[in-house]
């Protein structure tokens, strides 16, 4: 078990009508004046914006709105977000949405009180200092930004999606109220799920361990997903399911899962290859929602990679698919693991795609001709070689790109 | 899944060799002069106190030793600290020790702030209002209290042992040094994961749910637990084996395992029956550690309830020990339930044995004339019935003691 420091202090308010509390929490959280950001129109038409402003009014915590986050949010929207914070004096920044309203509030939060310019954080010319205080109101789950000490921008100047990450934007205050997910579309759900899932493999085959409490965790979060996200797609409304996919969606990634995982001495272990990977395709093509590339992604790193290290690839075989080698006088060591192996990651993709998930990068209209000018900001992005679980050249990841069609 | 509110927002550091780094992170966290507090001398004897204090000093951390906590700790012993805390104008609390040293300094830590005695917050008389910041450097994994809501202090004059919660008394900071623990005898490192495993089952079995992903976490920490402890019997210096012990230790008592599963808004699920029964049986006799009290009261608890409600254990038995109940074809369902679910509780015990952990209340050279007494301070405590799973009333708890012996 490596050395690590986990803090994940966010206050979790969970449950069913909970998002009618977010002015009196905010108020007993010390919030007294918040930009609220939302993206591009659906938690205005939903009417959640609206309860919200509602309940913040009634606990007498005043409020400037900052919509229009898009998917894959972007620097330049965050740019001007800032001085919309700065210009209206307020005290705190609150997200009403998913992973990008999120994440553009935390970078707001972040940016408005640094003179500089909030792209210097991403680009690590500029370390994360101080930060406004977050709070979000959960309305995707999939991202888990509503704990996590993430936060990923994208900069079409440069057609770039950076992360830069600090304990210090972990949101203070995270509502969850699982009935606002229920009009969440099938499509959307699948890649929320599939993200969370991401979220934990990343963690999981981070090329450090066992850790076995650590591991078992992860593996307990991915069994609960598997059962759960198929009631989801029987019936929308079911709460349960629902609540257990909110849930599961912010353990996957307040870190919970990489402690004593990193081999450097923080929780966030692993060596993130798939959402690297995946990234440049959302970067480059707005039709890939980052959950469904991973959905791709995921598996072909996995194929790709697994042999620098069977092992971790056996435990989750075994503990999430119940799937063991066959004994030695049946088939030669080396046949049977291989053929665990990858029928746990058959499994894991056939889960994916029962999900409504794609299975191949053509499924989204693009062609391999992209592969050259993803590697090309891929490698802006993470250098020569990048990875933990095995070190990937660009040679190797225009291979899983490839084998991603 | 039930509402909750969840907030454990301690900083863990968490490694080797890090408790020299204690007065280095509790300078970072705010902490300028502090009350240490301590048991009855095994911290001074394995120089860990030094260590502590010598890291103290180098980080400019000034401190006032209040050593002599003893195991189940006294409420007169906090009321001194607490002046001491008072006159010495310490800004923090720093406990040395196990679940006694945290508590103990946890009551000092909420009695300072407070004009009246100490004891009303444990009667209900007076709710937590302020609370000094809490440190804690954990050498004995066990009681969870390095991240839980939890104190329990016992009161001799009144033969009583009284817990109370609140999330204002949460550590800020757990240094968490699997090194330290490697002196550790095995029969207090076996009563320790017997108090884990204990308070993750007061949760599981709470008689609400079921809940997939806080069920599977919860026989995910089992599951680990029961891997690694044997380990430690074997080697009392297997570093992964400690670590993963004291990182499950936390997460055993830190409420993730009740999320979900409390009848009330809150993430402090369970009944906490056995804790209760058990509790009585240290207050009156010293020489019942509580984790071995519990590896006898735990599974005769469980043996006594189950019946009214047992899909809990029939999910039991069947994620931690691979036990289902046989087909219907070989035995009627009643049967076979029945004999599932005793199996898994025997194996549970079978694993407290194996640890050295008694069997029976005999083994600790009480007998049952004591029962008695036991359920008239139990009854104080408790009032005339309680308990979530099953509501139990004192007759119930004298068949749950005698069924001990």
């Amino acid at each position: 078990m490596n050395d690590f420091v986990f803090c994940s202090p966010t206050r979790f308010v969970f449950g069913r009508g909970y998002i009618d509390q977010t002015g009196k929490e905010l108020a007993k959280a010390g919030f007294g004046r918040v930009l609220i950001v939302f993206g591009q129109g659906s938690v205005v038409r939903l009417g959640l914006l609206a309860r919200v402003e509602e309940s913040l009014a009634a606990a007498g915590v005043s409020y400037v709105e900052c919509g229009g986050v898009r998917p894959n949010p972007e620097v330049e929207w965050v740019r001007s977000a800032i001085e919309t914070a700065r210009a209206e004096n307020v005290d705190g920044v609150l997200a009403v949405g998913g992973g990008s309203a999120i994440d553009a509030a935390k970078a707001t939060a972040f940016g408005a009180p640094y003179d500089g310019d909030v792209w210097d954080f991403f680009v690590k010319k500029q370390p994360i200092g101080e930060c406004l205080p977050i709070a979000v109101v959960l309305t995707i789950p999939a991202a888990g930004s509503e704990a996590s000490s993430s936060c990923v921008i994208s900069n079409d100047a440069e057609s770039r999606k950076v992360g830069t990450n600090g304990d210090v934007f972990r949101p203070k205050l995270a509502i969850m109220d699982p009935e606002v997910t229920f009009t969440l579309p099938a499509y959307q759900t699948a890649a929320g799920v599939t993200d969370m899932i991401a979220h934990i493999c990343e963690r999981y085959f981070s090329g450090e361990g066992p850790v076995p409490v650590t591991d078992n965790l992860a593996c307990a979060i991915v069994r609960a997903l598997m059962e759960v996200a198929p009631r989801v797609m029987e019936d929308p409304e079911d709460y349960d399911a629902r609540a257990n996919i909110m849930w599961a969606g912010m353990l996957a990634h307040n870190d919970l899962c990489g402690c004593g995982r990193s081999a450097v001495p923080t929780a966030r272990a692993g060596g993130w290859e798939s959402h690297a990977i995946e990234h440049e395709l959302s970067a480059h093509y707005p039709q890939v929602a980052h959950g469904a590339g991973l959905a791709v992604i995921l598996p072909a790193w996995m194929r790709y990679v697994w042999r620098a290290n069977p092992e971790p690839f056996l435990a989750f075989a075994a503990d999430v698919f119940g799937i063991e080698p066959v004994d030695e006088d049946l088939a030669p060591r080396d046949e049977a693991v291989a053929d665990a192996v990858e029928a746990a990651i058959d499994e894991l993709q056939a889960f994916f795609v029962s999900m409504g998930m794609p299975k191949s990068l053509g499924e989204f209209g693009v062609s391999p001709d992209c592969i050259d000018s993803l590697l090309e900001t891929l490698e802006k992005s993470k250098g020569a070689e990048f990875g933990g679980f095995r070190k990937l050249t660009m040679e190797d990841a225009r291979a899983i790109y490839a084998s991603a069609f």
